[in-house]
């Protein structure tokens, strides 16, 4: 099971996952001045940051739309980081939010689960129902793929549907949860989580806590540390002595470097320095999880 | 407004959207073997289809999924596929179903309302809330840009959560529903209906006329007809006066050739049957949305 590799790695290396969502603006000038192009410039930078941060980090997540957003090349660049990632053994979620049904749903998983853009992860959104993350399953229990769902996000749209009160006085984020409860009893691994994970956001505190006698198996990817606000406080209640999760940190890992003279030079440099920090910090975190 | 070209197009052509869902295995064999590689026999197949059916089809939703499948090749004849579709000047809409915040989601605009992947409509999803869609609002109001976002789609899931009774008596999707007509209200086009359309599917006749009296300025994207058991009577309670929303259909049309002995040969004149036969259908429909 993936999620096995998953929580071993965050047990070998800690609770940070390291965002590569790699505008073009933040690749330093002198990378771009000395490439020939963007996706070689976008490259160069996604590499040196890799290189910088992989013995720190328990894995990378590659956020698709800033790839997507410079078209074709922008596509090339996002296999060529995925082959990157791999190369170096490092564990992948593809950020990618898809969701669909059927035999869409089918073509999806086939498009991130093998061939040019293959990774470990990906991430979906629920709002079609069960069929729309079923067609992912059969990857899951037998190709050693595993899923993070949306559930409960941390932006403040995440009220607006996620956090509608049901008639039977559940949110909708926690029919969600239930529903990965019940996908995840079929692909269970050795340290009591399941590789159909959820997305849940650290930066409501009320509502973490009013989760976490709900989330048993479910492991987390935990968006909203850093630039959306989160702090270790919030992400303290999402953990379970020191695993079970994972925190997303992405521009403040990318973009450390511009609070440094010398940042430009040594982008990667200070890249691994916030991934090193924010490791530290949740390791002397308190955790309630039970 | 987009929206009004739409409008009109359905005006002059009919209601049917033709789905450019193109998987490998739909194309004749002796495309394949006439073709160099993948990619460019998927693309003499859409640009058959596209040939024989523009005249007929108000406008063409191509599914990008099964080019992801693809990969990097399959990304490519999707371009090449709406580069083709936009010099016919056709009305072009991504299904995409996208749904991410903030920086990701002005990528997820940039991606699909510029540059290479550039079309006229995308499909988005609700479930992370109205910031989730604000972001693609400048090109709706500037750019002659269009959303369709999912509200009550036609699988079986949809009832999982779009269904879900909130405490105040409404559905999950009638919240989606609102504020899809309250984003319209800045973009509203001369025939009455905003450039923020929902897709809103047709395998459910009661919750349609449920919701009738709710959609007032809202252009709906009707999927579900055909393959997935919808028939005229599911989408007539959609449609007002011949216009209002477009009905959808994929394999129904790409694989109508499978019927007929001579049907490979012909695949794209069975193709356009398809579209006629539906168009048809549909203009004997007697609407009931007011």
């Amino acid at each position: 099971m993936i999620i096995d590799k998953l929580y071993e790695s965050v047990k070998d290396k800690g609770l940070v996952c390291v965002g590569l969502d790699t505008s073009y603006d933040y690749v330093p000038g002198w990378i771009m001045n000395s490439s020939s192009n963007l996706e070689d410039a976008i490259l160069e930078y996604n590499y040196r940051i890799i290189d910088a941060t992989y013995d720190a980090a328990a894995c990378f997540k590659v956020q698709i739309a800033y790839y997507e957003a410079m078209g074709t090349a922008g596509i090339s660049a996002y296999k060529k980081t995925l082959d990157y990632l791999k190369s170096k053994n490092c564990i992948v979620i593809a950020d990618i939010k898809r969701g669909d049904i059927a035999k869409t749903a089918e073509m999806y998983a086939k498009a991130h689960f093998t061939g040019d853009f293959e990774c470990d992860f990906i991430t979906l959104n629920p709002y079609m129902g069960k069929d729309s993350i079923e067609p992912y399953m059969g990857y899951v229990k037998n190709k050693e793929k595993g899923l993070f769902v949306l559930a409960k996000t941390s932006n403040k749209g995440s009220k607006d549907f996620q956090y509608l009160k049901t008639d039977d006085g559940d949110k909708v984020y926690k029919k969600v949860i239930d529903m990965l409860k019940n996908l995840g009893m079929d692909c269970m691994g050795k340290y009591g989580y399941s590789s159909v994970g959820a997305v849940v956001g650290c930066t409501e505190l009320e509502e973490a806590e009013n989760i976490i006698n709900e989330l048993q198996n479910v492991f987390l990817l935990i968006p909203g540390y850093g630039a959306q606000g989160g702090g270790a406080l919030n992400v303290a209640p999402l953990i379970r002595n020191n695993n079970g999760g994972i925190v997303n940190s992405s521009r403040a890992v990318l973009l450390n470097y511009r609070k440094y003279e010398d940042g430009e030079k040594r982008f990667d440099y200070y890249a691994r320095e916030e991934v090193l920090r924010m490791r530290d910090e949740f390791n002397n975190m308190k955790f309630i999880r039970p």
